[in-house]
């Protein structure tokens, strides 16, 4: 079986660093409880909406971006189970590319460079499972598609939903 | 119709660099016809066959490659009649990543950042046809598989091939 995993909002947390960026730069900050549902950028005064949507086109955004809680161990067990690649929709911001693939070496070294995708759009993608944050990265898949829980994809229903690493045990019968 | 291009001795002359950086470091020139079936690292002395090998792991291997003799043109006809990706398995050299993207902005910039991908194995794509110049890559695809010609695959007979862009004319109907 193989299973693709996206990176951003799924093993590493980027709304966080939205957050953060934000409020070194404007001094406000904002919880992943205020952009629930939605985009920090729809929700900032709109004279700051430009400079949230540049963010991820900064070189250092993706650097050291926080693991998301436990899916370390958890990847690392569905590795050594099945065939994992990580599979992350990053060609907008082609700079990113060397510190996401150093941030896997960093954080994540037991995936193989052979298990690492960077494309533009998931629909070229073949797997049996993916695990993804966005509606339209799953919406093309092929496979069984499970929405990972972000802030910004709450209200989403379409989904098998994952709401925490710990529970990839129940959903692929780990035990 | 999906079509999945490889990027090296494909769209951009990998071979030629391997050659021009040998004679830049060993003050012997070796041609495409010296390497025809094999690889240059295979060819010259035993004491340089880890310097040649280590080359596409320098950053600066894959700037300004050559372009292949008429692919721009015909993937250019390609794109505008099918669905065109540029898939490189690059992921082994990440520091090439950026400098490819820059390339296929600078030489192919009808391809948006949606159609690129950047993998480690290709055997997690789907399409309907892969051009590509290695057997590993071609072998684990499910389409349609057509084998770029580069001095280094002239003796695989396994294959489709195309032995140039202009036959791409031919093979995919365009006329």
């Amino acid at each position: 079986m193989r299973i693709l995993i996206d990176m951003d909002d799924v093993i590493a947390d980027a709304e966080e660093r939205f957050l953060e960026w934000y409020e070194r730069d404007f001094g406000v900050r904002y919880t992943k409880e205020d952009v629930r549902g939605t985009k920090l950028h729809f929700i900032v005064p709109e004279e700051n909406r430009k400079a949230v949507k540049a963010y991820p086109h900064h070189p250092d955004f993706f650097r050291d971006l926080r693991v998301i809680e436990n899916s370390r161990e958890m990847v690392e067990e569905l590795h050594n189970r099945f065939e994992v690649y990580i599979a992350s929709a990053a060609m907008e911001f082609p700079y990113s590319l060397p510190h996401k693939n150093e941030w896997l070496d960093k954080n994540f070294p037991f995936i193989h460079w052979k298990r690492r995708i960077f494309c533009g759009d998931k629909s070229v993608l073949k797997g049996d499972v993916l695990i993804d944050d966005h509606d339209f990265n799953l919406s093309v898949f092929q496979g069984r598609s499970i929405m990972f829980s972000a802030a910004h994809n709450m209200n989403e229903t379409k989904y098998e939903r994952m709401n925490n690493w710990l529970e990839a045990e129940k959903l692929f019968d780990l035990k």
